[in-house]
């Protein structure tokens, strides 16, 4: 077994975590702005360092190759993205992309023999923090492969004209074509050239830290929908409308949001999280009845059955009035849960025994660059403990021999599968 | 018995109803804009035509006087404000602004005797649409009456400070300076010139339409306090974080909001009002759990002792935990209920009584700036119904014989005023 360098390790955390220095512990680095390129030119100059050869494609997606030993042997690829949210942190996605460069790092300082080419990457705009949907080039890049519900979403031009939230002057496409990392579209990740794929994440939830494990198993990311709970309601004065006349939406929602609470708990899923996270409320004037509220609820579950028993309760909310207001469920995403190649799960669980790392079974509730990488290469991910389960702010964390540990792991399963194949 | 003319009437209402004409039923008039210039214009053009004086204070309050008979007697002063909310209807103010008018028109081309002169007025910026608060302008010229308690809602210097919501740059005293109508503060409404004040205004509420009745005689303003109750809950992902640790701050919310509503209606006072119209959420992202989330309470009633009651419910919502989130409740703005003058509602119920209108009492759970007023002048309200209780939107509606009859209840209660005095 080989092992991955915790100094090496720790030096490129604090490197990275520099690009984007929000000032309070974590980073603002929106994917193809200033503070990214300096990410990716520090990535190009380790890499160079060992003797890695640099391609480009035509999103700025970065491949990273260091040649094997057999010239007909399609590449193994490693990698995450390198953006991040506002005010997020130092791990989610760079960890990544540091734990394929780490084994790039230790494949050359060791002299590891290896058959395949091994490459490590970085995917552009994996948050869609300035230029929404999130995955983006990962979903353009996969796209032929998707199933045909899920293509629309990343339909090369529409993705080209998403329109920049800080900058409405601003597309991806304007600002994708002055990046100093666009390349070819020839370089763009493929099943000729590529063999599979692996991703180093953080949890992002506490169920690592909370079982005392130390390396997460990856078996699938969840199933999820997000729909859109409304209600119309009526506005009036605040002073001079009398409560038994009012259709308060944001009573109605409030009401609904209870009942939506109870009846989902009722269900008695032990694993099933369902989020209301975003609202909209109309006109939002404290002298005023609200005429209007909805909110989102996301709701992911590996099994489909779950998900529809939870569909079933969110469509029968319109059956009736909530305060006197209509109701209206319109979905607005959903993804059938996508289950990790077996045979690349068994070798991340062998490595991980091998290494004498603890380790569990985990899924992924959140969505990552590899789901929409599964559907053209078999794909598995690595999960490594986020502190207190907290991610996409600034305090999330993972200490150093974790983040080795992660990386190390990868190092291992990707040995076995450059030696014993699929 | 006087009565109004509801040709003339019918004739300001189309005039005035296209300054500031958004396109579909309403307007869109703020304090200081084109729009309320243009109506201020349309003012002085009709009272200089009926011979009345025009003057202007520091605060472009504006106010033209028809002479009475007596050279001591003080001035009896009408009026409201021109300024509307976005997408605000064509009564709301501006009524109380065109009855005045009509009062003076009625009494010039009537040739109606009088000792006290009269006074039609606007007030500036009572919506507060561009520059909180609402009732500005009355609450500075009233200043020095008030309770110590509301002065500081009105210190001169940090009224001048208040900033434009549309422009940054822009602040209330800026863009009062170059303002055509901006005058003299010793034009100031003050009792040594003047003797009492009415206002006329649209209901605002559905309560004189359900009856059946075109005149409301207002009994007093409803005391008022609002609150903000704030949730302090724990962001997290919402793929990753199992549902029995999350502190979500939106639940939390809901779940209170109900319990309020419950609560409160308890309480069993029919008169009550309580609204939550605005609510503030952190971060609004659909795959975050929220971990802030506000919402403000306006509770309106006559009687202290019931907002007490309401008060006290309100301030013992901390004492628990609400989904694991910590609560606070701040209070944000309160008044005492202002009854008005006993003989002016007196005067305003005779005279709708003598006119055969059909009437009731009413208070009002509005704001208009006839309550701060009431600190410095014996003042009244008279009220006129609202179309299925509708304001502060585009389809406000009172139709021209109901506006004809409010200013017709004005112009006999101001000589009922002018010949018995107080």
């Amino acid at each position: 077994m080989y092992k991955c360098n915790a100094a090496r390790m720790e030096d490129k955390i604090k490197t990275f975590s520099k690009f984007g220095d929000a000032g309070h512990g974590g980073i603002t680095r929106y994917s193809l702005s200033p503070e990214a390129l300096m990410a990716r030119e520090e990535f190009v100059k380790r890499m160079e360092a060992i003797g890695a050869t640099i391609e480009t494609d035509d999103l700025a997606n970065m491949y990273a190759t260091i040649p094997g030993t057999d010239p007909n042997a399609k590449r193994i690829v490693m990698g995450s993205h390198c953006d991040s949210v506002k005010n997020g942190g130092n791990y989610d996605g760079i960890l990544g992309v540091m734990g394929a460069m780490e084994v790039l790092e230790t494949v050359v300082a060791e002299g590891i023999e290896h058959k395949h080419p091994l490459t490590a990457m970085i995917w552009t705009n994996e948050e869609g923090s300035e230029f929404p949907p999130c995955m983006m080039c990962s979903g353009i890049v996969c796209h032929d492969y998707m199933p045909e519900r899920f293509r629309d979403n990343f339909e090369y031009n529409k993705m080209m004209a998403s329109k920049s939230i800080l900058d409405p002057e601003m597309t991806f496409g304007k600002k994708l074509s002055t990046f100093k990392f666009k390349g070819d579209a020839k370089n763009r990740l493929n099943p000729e050239q590529y063999e599979a794929m692996f991703e180093l994440h953080i949890e992002q939830g506490p169920i690592l830290e909370d079982a005392g494990k130390n390396v997460g198993v990856v078996t699938c990311v969840l199933g999820q929908m997000i729909y859109r709970v409304k209600f119309y309601g009526f506005a009036a004065h605040a002073g001079t409308f009398p409560m038994k006349k009012r259709h308060d939406a944001f009573h109605a929602a409030a009401e609904a949001l209870c009942y939506l609470h109870e009846e989902i708990d009722k269900l008695g899923h032990e694993d099933l999280v369902y989020t209301t996270g975003e609202v909209v409320i109309h006109p939002c004037v404290n002298t005023v009845i609200p005429d209007y509220f909805d909110f989102s609820i996301d709701v992911r579950h590996t099994q489909p059955e779950v998900l529809d028993q939870v569909r079933e309760i969110l469509l029968k909310l319109p059956e009736k009035k909530w305060q006197g207001c209509d109701c209206e469920v319109v979905l607005g995403w959903n993804r059938d849960t996508v289950y990790w190649n077996k045979k690349l799960v068994e070798y991340v669980r062998e490595a991980t025994e091998e290494l004498n790392i603890s380790h569990m079974d985990i899924n992924s509730g959140a969505g990552h660059d590899a789901q929409y990488v599964s559907y053209m290469l078999p794909t598995t991910m690595i999960f490594v403990p986020s502190d207190k389960g907290l991610s996409h702010c600034e305090p999330e964390h993972t200490s150093v021999e974790q983040c080795t540990d992660g990386a190390s792991v990868m190092l291992n399963a990707v040995l076995k599968l450059d030696k014993q194949g699929l």
